[in-house]
């Protein structure tokens, strides 16, 4: 490839890393395992962020910030009940650093070490439900709708850019409610809310459903998750939303006078979309030739190339492109002009390298006909229109590459999802065709394990529109209790 | 005081955390040093975040996001440039937990141990220059205006919340330049973004100037700073903006080529505000009733108390409530209904505390007579308005409370800033009334490290307006080279 992007035919894994490296999304931190997400990558965060924030905020949710560290004893309470516990996090020893002998070089101080260690919060489920602990007392301090924007840390040893770092930006909620059906209902709103976020504004179909008992979250009563499919036909898990019932309120020690003056423990949820989704869209969307994002998340939505061989040719166009700049900006267009010195295939290949869903050339030719052309970057379709009409088009356009963009990715994923009868059917389509396989299970974990130990592929949800009847289960051939998703998922 | 509140004549520093605490500002977390921001106190830093955020992304600045893990080694370059290195900062030993023996608790697992230990940012300074060294080449990719919103961490013993905290958030920029005037001018712009945040959002009238050699940030040439008074007269360093010279490039080998294609070190600036603001706004307006918020930053402008008594009358009122929300939302009026059960008199007092500008009362009688009650939290003033020129009556008075608001606080700052000319005079000033002194300097370290010892008064700045003409230093009484202010601090 001319921007040296491996195909991803050639090897999905490297085209992916390269297309962040090279669009500028990100790069690698200095410590194994972490991430810088750069500029263009974080202002794509800042747009996905704000939408789901607004959300979150129209619904009576409010966000708060809890601290980064954590005592080494809150998470003795979830090792009790998890067994086999094993925490990869980030622990804390000391807290000072001195000058070594020779003046060259810092140390530990091994005076500065902690009495208890601290924990880098993995999540902040144990310290908030500390606090609330401290600030519930009756259903009048009830719900508590709190929600954080934070980062949080899982030491990893190997690392893929947005998808498994050591570090990760992330929202984390977690409220309590007086009753059961409460928490259930906020469960599965914030579901549709992760649902919404996926497909009206980062273009992405998604599965919605229940996780089998083997995939929830341990400390959940009922785990929802959004699951998505990425361009390798592999499935991505782009958001959780789990019913947590009592178990942290027992766990944490936190019950509230109800109103019959009784006291009860709360009831919990817990959800979370993470950078992970700027991945997804990378996988969703990209080709060979890069990014395509959707205009509603770009952080450029028009790219404007002024093409001119002279310094007069340029002046003429610079004059129109300043008023065009000038007319999107107030209609909330996101636009830029790529003035630098670089040819103007050098910048076709540029930007449409980072995705931008127009690309707007403007010529002498094209000012004295007053006209511009507009290129799409999911379908490279070009067109010109005129000046007067602009304003009008780029709207339009805008609109329509959003649409095509989901649609896209929502016949790819249908394309790619088979109904299957027999486990022979399922290895060849795992193993060959890769997909979602929708299929009869017959509930037992025993099942579930087998196919994973077989396969590789997991339940990714029971979708809300199971419907089993007169199903049987691929592997064992007995009665299926529920219509399930398999997939390789990341 | 009937609110819990210490009042600020009997103990300053208890009723700091007093109101912090009772308005729901702040919590302190289970971690000694650290803090729980609570929804409030995080809304009232978010509309902060947002007002700078948009200056800095006008003025061509764009946001990043860099690691929190840095390696030990990366300050080793800083220690050998600073004198006594010194730092409290987090220590990552080990990367994993597992369960002990008996199952009941958590230990750390010893075979996690980190062949180099990681260090939790204090700062991102090192790790962003060593990722500029591999993203800068030639003038072409300058200036590089990079800011950062995240979470930082200094080991704190003593903790003072939202000023003196293990863990705050902050922002940090840190830009790259081709020539030293540019660096310089950013510095300067950055300043005027701070001074302007300050006054016209947090109602803070501030001083600019230039550090002493003695008090700027080691690795600077130059340090700006906004210094605030605060309520107990003494000051706060509430923003800085350095002018870093090449020191950060010649520390991390970061070079350019330039215009004449030679090779050259870069030109750096560093600046930062902090959740300290926070406890800036606090100190700056609150009083023995609690906190008073500038309406730009205030999570809630309007707080409306529907008076009734019988169920009735309460349905009458909250038709016409309704009704003034809606109209008020449609404006862009922060505002919200106390509904609770509560009585009257505990709505005023709570809402008080909690600072909102403006309490908007209404009752059976005002519905008939078409009218509200409007009551000012700055200066208690209540009138009644006409309900069909309420929505501009609360437009006028929140640009009203907004003024005075610094009109008050530079009132205050400016009775107690005082210039002295005599050594005795600074000394009984310092010690009985406190205040800014104003006066001459020599311009020795030794005069400013005596009276420092002297008094615990250090220069705040040396203010752009700065005229020692004919001045003596107050202390050694030679020619004063600079008028300087002279306080206590935070």
């Amino acid at each position: 490839m001319s921007k040296g992007i491996t195909s991803q035919k050639d090897n999905y894994a490297t085209w992916y890393t390269d297309v962040i490296i090279k669009s500028g999304l990100a790069d690698y931190g200095p410590v194994k395992g972490t991430m810088v997400i750069k500029p263009y990558g974080y202002e794509l965060w800042e747009n996905i962020k704000s939408a789901l924030d607004k959300m979150l905020k129209d619904s009576g949710h409010v966000n708060a910030y809890f601290p980064l560290f954590i005592p080494k004893s809150f998470l003795a309470s979830e090792a009790k009940h998890v067994e086999g516990f094993a925490k990869e996090c980030a622990v804390v020893t000391h807290h000072r650093l001195r000058t070594t002998e020779d003046g060259q070089g810092v140390e530990v101080d091994p005076e500065s070490k902690l009495e208890e260690e601290v924990i880098v919060r993995p999540t902040s489920e144990t310290v908030i439900w500390a606090m609330y602990k401290k600030w519930i007392q009756s259903y009048r301090d009830l719900p508590l709708l709190i929600n954080q924007w934070a980062n949080v840390v899982r030491w990893e040893m190997r690392t893929r850019l947005f998808l498994r770092t050591t570090e990760f930006l992330w929202q984390e909620g977690h409220t309590a409610h007086e009753t059961n059906e409460e928490a259930e209902q906020e469960t599965l709103n914030i579901l549709s809310f992760y649902q919404n976020l996926a497909e009206d504004y980062l273009a992405i179909p998604v599965l919605t459903g229940i996780k089998t008992d083997a995939e929830k979250f341990a400390g959940a009563e009922k785990t929802y998750s959004i699951e998505a499919m990425m361009g390798d036909k592999r499935a991505l898990q782009a958001g959780t939303s789990h019913n947590l019932g009592q178990n942290f309120a027992k766990a944490f020690d936190v019950t509230f006078q109800d109103r019959e003056n009784k006291e009860e423990f709360v009831f919990a949820t817990s959800w979370g979309v993470s950078t992970r989704l700027v991945g997804g869209v990378v996988m969703a969307h990209g080709d060979d030739n890069g990014l395509v994002l959707p205009p509603k998340i770009a952080p450029i939505q028009v790219i404007i190339i002024p093409i001119a061989k002279t310094d007069a040719d340029k002046e003429t166009v610079m004059a129109h492109v300043n008023d065009i700049v000038s007319q999107c900006l107030k209609k909330g267009i996101r636009i830029k002009v790529d003035d630098s010195n670089n040819s103007p295939g050098f910048k076709f290949n540029e930007w449409e390298l980072k995705g931008v869903p127009i690309r707007l050339e403007i010529g002498v030719r094209d000012v004295s006909n007053r006209e511009v052309v507009l290129a799409r970057r999911d379908s490279g379709h070009k067109q010109s229109v005129k000046l007067d009409k602009m304003l009008k088009s780029i709207q339009n356009l805008l609109d329509e590459i959003q649409k095509n963009i989901l649609h896209k990715a929502t016949d790819f994923r249908d394309k790619n999802t088979y109904k299957v009868k027999s486990y022979n059917e399922f290895k060849d389509i795992i193993n060959k065709t890769g997909g979602f396989i929708r299929c009869g299970w017959d509930g037992s974990e025993e099942t579930e394990t087998a196919i994973k130990n077989e396969t590789k592929a997991t339940i990714r949800c029971i979708p809300f529109d199971s419907n089993p009847k007169g199903m049987k289960c691929v592997y064992s051939g007995k009665d299926a209790l529920y219509e399930v998703i398999f997939a390789k998922a990341y």
